[in-house]
């Protein structure tokens, strides 16, 4: 099963970059908020972070009292900015794909991925394996894409806009087609693999978790008076969140 | 807080009762056999039908077991059918609004409610009957008009079509906007109440509630070469399944 390391493309690591530098982006008005919500107490926990990247938010996991961090990621790219820029004695880098873990044999209190697991195309093995590493009560917390904006297939307009070029519809199709789907995000061909919201909640209760919750981080009134170009996303939102208990 | 009677409505009742009346219509090809799919064994239980409408599916839980069933629904029109086509001595209808069972002092293993909830504004308030109704490892079933489907505000088309008239996107709009939306079906101000996914599965888990299972039925290639007009629900399902244990 071909594994997605987009992250080692020279064009996309550079552009991904330099998006995640800019202070205004989707992921800092509303991915990071909503997963440090959703986090549980940390204190004395055994962390594990599915595609940690450069690593900042396992600094900030230690920050937060966690006995130790384990960070893998598929990109050494990644890996290599974060072990000089977010180093920490409690918290070990490892170079493997998320689809690997079933070679991990140690136990974590909690296991959280962000903005990952639409790339990886068994997401049921990954599933059942974060329940086999993790300690009875142990919580699996996890971002994705949308299943709305996961559905697309082959290069369609998103969106229908009036006559001022503001959008006014999201265009959606598919979204019962579970397939792996090929968009352009700085490189062409970045795969992502959709799931129907059914298909995402019923693989984590068939493995034997128990839902806790689901957000759909969205913008209020006053962000978007702030950033009026969010204002899209009341009408459909970006990310999907779970949050579910061993 | 208003209760939604438009079954009573002359013009509503008959437009309806003809569209049920048609042997192939979505509900008996994709959300009657996902009910029963998903029904619990029914054999001793207790069942309490929320919207239970002409009767037809309360006098099937008879016939699977159940030792009795309590039918509620808001409209006396429907109930006289249920009264006269579907009477059996294990079966009481009651006439009364989903939104009142809190005066109900009953216990039931199985509640059940079809395509009804979406009318419902205080859904968090049926849900808290609905688990203190229910005994010690019960079971709540029930479908609804699906999220992507009860966002639409005001008048505006739900398809992109080509230039052949073929649905090509659905148009979403709204999705994160939690309202009530009216639309006109037979006749006109239907309201149904505009809940995101995220807030059915938490108001249900908050409740206490555990996610057994979800499903956004639809059909399957076989399906779509016998009825070709179906084939708009690979697009966006038009029902949501959700079933609850306590």
């Amino acid at each position: 099963m071909a594994k997605q390391n987009i992250y080692d493309n020279e064009t996309f690591f550079s552009g991904y970059m330099e998006l995640r530098k800019r202070e205004v982006n989707a992921n800092n008005l509303f991915e990071i908020p909503t997963l440090y919500k959703l986090l549980p107490d940390l204190t004395g926990k055994r962390v594990l972070d599915l595609g940690c990247g450069s690593g900042e938010r396992c600094v900030d996991y230690m920050k937060r009292g966690a006995l130790k961090v384990t960070g893998i990621d598929i990109s050494e790219k990644m890996l290599e900015v974060a072990r000089s820029e977010n180093a920490d004695p409690g918290i070990t880098y490892l170079n493997m794909p998320v689809e690997d873990i079933d070679s991990i044999d140690e136990e974590f209190d909690v296991v959280i991925s962000s903005l990952v697991l639409h790339y990886v195309e068994d997401f049921q093995g990954v599933v059942k394996n974060v329940y086999r590493l993790l300690s009875e009560g142990g919580i699996f917390l996890f971002s994705q894409e949308h299943p709305i904006n996961t559905c697309y297939s082959g290069n369609f307009d998103r969106w229908t806009r009036d006559e001022n070029g503001r959008k006014i519809y999201a265009n959606v199709a598919d979204y019962c087609i579970e397939q792996k789907n090929d968009h352009t995000w700085f490189v062409e061909g970045v795969s992502r693999y959709h799931r129907m919201f059914s298909t995402v909640i019923n693989t984590l209760t068939d493995a034997g978790f128990r839902i806790m919750r689901i957000e759909e981080p969205h913008p209020d009134e006053e962000l978007v008076k702030k950033y009026p170009d969010y204002d899209d996303l009341f009408h459909k939102p970006d990310f999907l969140f779970v949050k579910a208990g061993k």
